[in-house]
């Protein structure tokens, strides 16, 4: 077999074999395959798609380039839940207690922010101590006290998404649905889960703008899940403005701890609770959504969910102090706020906007090897549909290095599109993808 | 300006501007642009195309990557004529002393076989002696005086398409118009020329395996050339049978000097004398096709064309009793006959497979760093539409390892097809693209 004739076939839009696409990426994996043939076959991807039986083989190739997580002596379904990124997302950080609460094991990979996009490591990281390098024995065994764990993708999980991740960023070839799903899908396969959730974000902040390429990129994802043995099931929800009022890293560990305690932006709250309950019926602690939410609300209303954080919090050497104490977490020393310019509705707020502005601040990177900072964000302080009156507080800048100020200002401001009659909200949960 | 973005906007099907292909070119030859980037560039060229204008630029670009031969001293407007690859296919060595003998300059640079074709650089190296690496003083000079030079592209010329030709080998991104138009038309500006005529072949033993594929490719390089100030025509030609008696290298020095010596098969005639009075023409040295012609035929009748080729040959070290002595050049010591299996006609004889034979007795090469030996090679003993009894020769291997005849056989006896019914012979010259 050549890699040639391979991507020959792909560019003339041939199915490819699972023999074949298993040469491929064995080939990536230990670099028999050079880089310039493995974008040359990623651009054909990209242009001629795969069909969802050659992308399941490909996520499948791509799982067994590594490691697979045995996590066996858990018992029950391991549970996980993964959302394509947005603007002040910090669902994972409520929800997995919570499910962890409710009885569920919930063996959480998570991945970096880039862009505009935040990530659940980043914003952990914000916390003193708190590890995500965890190996597989100390992740077994904090699900086993805690029935959580927070980890970051090792070397040894899905290294062809590694590699494969690094060229597509460099050659345009990150927008092919396909190529999404064995990224994602490989690493949660890998993990060791009996089933997932999935959070398929659409618009303005979210990498699929329009419903109809989220809806395609969910039933893939969907597709591929259930054919590797994984119960997946995904809902489309709304990245149009921010989620919740916190965009940054130590500040949305704040959010997030503040919803767990039943005080978050209902927003926020919503989706936890739902993602949250769709875990519980697929790892089969709830019959249906409805008995599924209960427990979730339960979990919330007891406090037993802000528990099992500060437990993962301890579990993973971080200071569980911090859950009643935020001035242990970093912050920013400036504050600049951005405010309405005339009396009126507040129509929309761009979570694009809003992220490039908090990446300008310094609480994201551009290219993966940039640093961020922990302390620095925006705080949301008026929604879409809010009635304002000039000069009222919108978003609130949180500042380390002033000479960001005036363009995450002057991106703000542009964020921000205001409108003389109310504004009827749109929903937050799309569609659910079964 | 970024390549990543150069890549994603001809990915989406945008037409680029001349900086972004000149940028995107430079970097390619100076290696600022990595590999993995040009292969998905490639791949976005050859599946969404470029537009006549954008492939102008492209060749442009790739000119300027390297030197351009100056030839302003050398009078009159210079002319070369370029195959897209056949099998047989030795008209240049026919044509370009005609030419000569007729009062053109024809600065010819030529390259190697691949696969299943010759190149007029294997050729020519087995004369004993003959030099193909001329420095531009040493061309200008065999211009001057001979008024024909053949050489090997250097290393001066066109970089950015020996990068490009040598990744897009590998790539699957061979088969592009456009790229193709780059690679040919980029070397040929290069060269210095003013005129420049164009055999695009079509047929089973051509790249171009269809007549539509092989006009577009014509019209993109007639359209190309003159845009870029060197007047060019191109003829569409059949390649679906070897083209004249002799397919190798040393065999086919022999045919074409017997062929310039008034002794050599029809059809190489033809097409030499037909593209000879082209070069004429579009050199403003005959007015029109038919006094083209009527030049061409005298310096065939008369010897000028032999005695330019044996001019050649001294001025470029070769040794010039090759001319009348045969037996100086390179010979292969077995012989093998491929009869005819039965009574009929000879309704088809596949170039490809005919080619590929000869490769596989080492007259050709499967990858850029193999071998060839000059001396071996096949007679076309029958030409398609000839009346055969079973037993007549059709097909005889010139072969040094017995290793490779058995395979060579059976591909060359795989090659003829029989009919009942005599065969009518379809136009070598199919049309002409102006």
């Amino acid at each position: 077999m050549h890699a040639v004739d391979i991507i020959r076939e792909k560019r003339d839009g041939g199915a490819l074999s699972e023999e074949q696409i298993a040469f491929f990426i064995a080939g990536v994996t230990d670099a028999t395959i050079p880089d310039y043939q493995a974008s040359a076959f990623l651009m054909a991807v990209l242009l001629r798609g795969m069909t969802d039986q050659e992308t399941a083989w490909l996520t499948q190739a791509m799982v067994r380039s590594g490691d697979l997580a045995d996590l066996s002596s858990i018992p029950g379904i391991k549970v996980d839940k993964h959302s394509t990124g947005g603007v002040g997302d910090k669902a994972s950080l409520v929800l997995a207690p919570l499910a962890a609460a409710c009885g569920a094991a919930v063996p959480m990979m998570s991945g970096r922010g880039l862009g505009h996009t935040g990530g659940t490591v980043d914003k952990l990281e914000s916390i003193p101590g708190f590890r995500l390098d965890l190996s597989l024995d100390q992740m077994r065994a904090a699900l086993g006290s805690v029935g959580v764990a927070m980890i970051q993708q090792t070397a040894r999980i899905a290294p062809a998404d590694k590699k494969l991740y690094a060229l597509r960023d460099v050659t345009g070839t990150v927008e092919s649905i396909p190529l999404i799903c064995g990224s994602i899908m490989s690493k949660k396969i890998a993990e060791g889960i009996g089933a997932l959730v999935l959070d398929v974000k659409v618009g303005r902040g979210a990498f699929m703008k329009t419903e109809q390429d989220a809806r395609a990129l969910a039933s893939s994802l969907v597709a591929i899940g259930n054919a590797s043995g994984v119960r997946t099931e995904a809902f489309l929800t709304a990245m149009d403005a921010p989620l919740g009022r916190a965009v940054g890293n130590a500040n949305e560990i704040v959010e997030s701890i503040e919803t767990l305690k039943g005080r978050g932006p209902a927003d926020l709250e919503q989706l936890s609770v739902i993602l949250a309950a769709r875990m519980l019926v697929l790892a089969r602690i709830a019959p249906d959504m409805k008995d599924g939410e209960a427990r979730v609300r339960r979990a919330l209303e007891s406090g037993e969910g802000v528990e099992r954080f500060r437990r993962m919090v301890a579990q993973q050497g971080g200071d569980p102090r911090i859950v009643d104490d935020y001035g242990l977490l970093p912050s920013a020393p400036g504050s600049h706020v951005v405010t309405a310019p005339r009396d009126g509705y507040l129509a929309s707020l761009d979570a694009f906007l809003v992220g490039r502005a908090s990446m300008l601040l310094g609480a994201g990177r551009e290219k993966a090897s940039d640093v961020i900072d922990p302390g620095v964000g925006i705080t949301v302080h008026a929604k879409p549909g809010d009635r304002l009156a000039a000069g009222d507080p919108v978003l609130e800048l949180h500042f380390r290095d002033e000479r960001q100020l005036a363009d995450a200002s002057r991106m703000s401001a542009s964020a921000m599109v205001f409108g003389e009659a109310p504004v009827r909200s749109s929903p937050l949960i799309i569609d659910e993808i079964t």
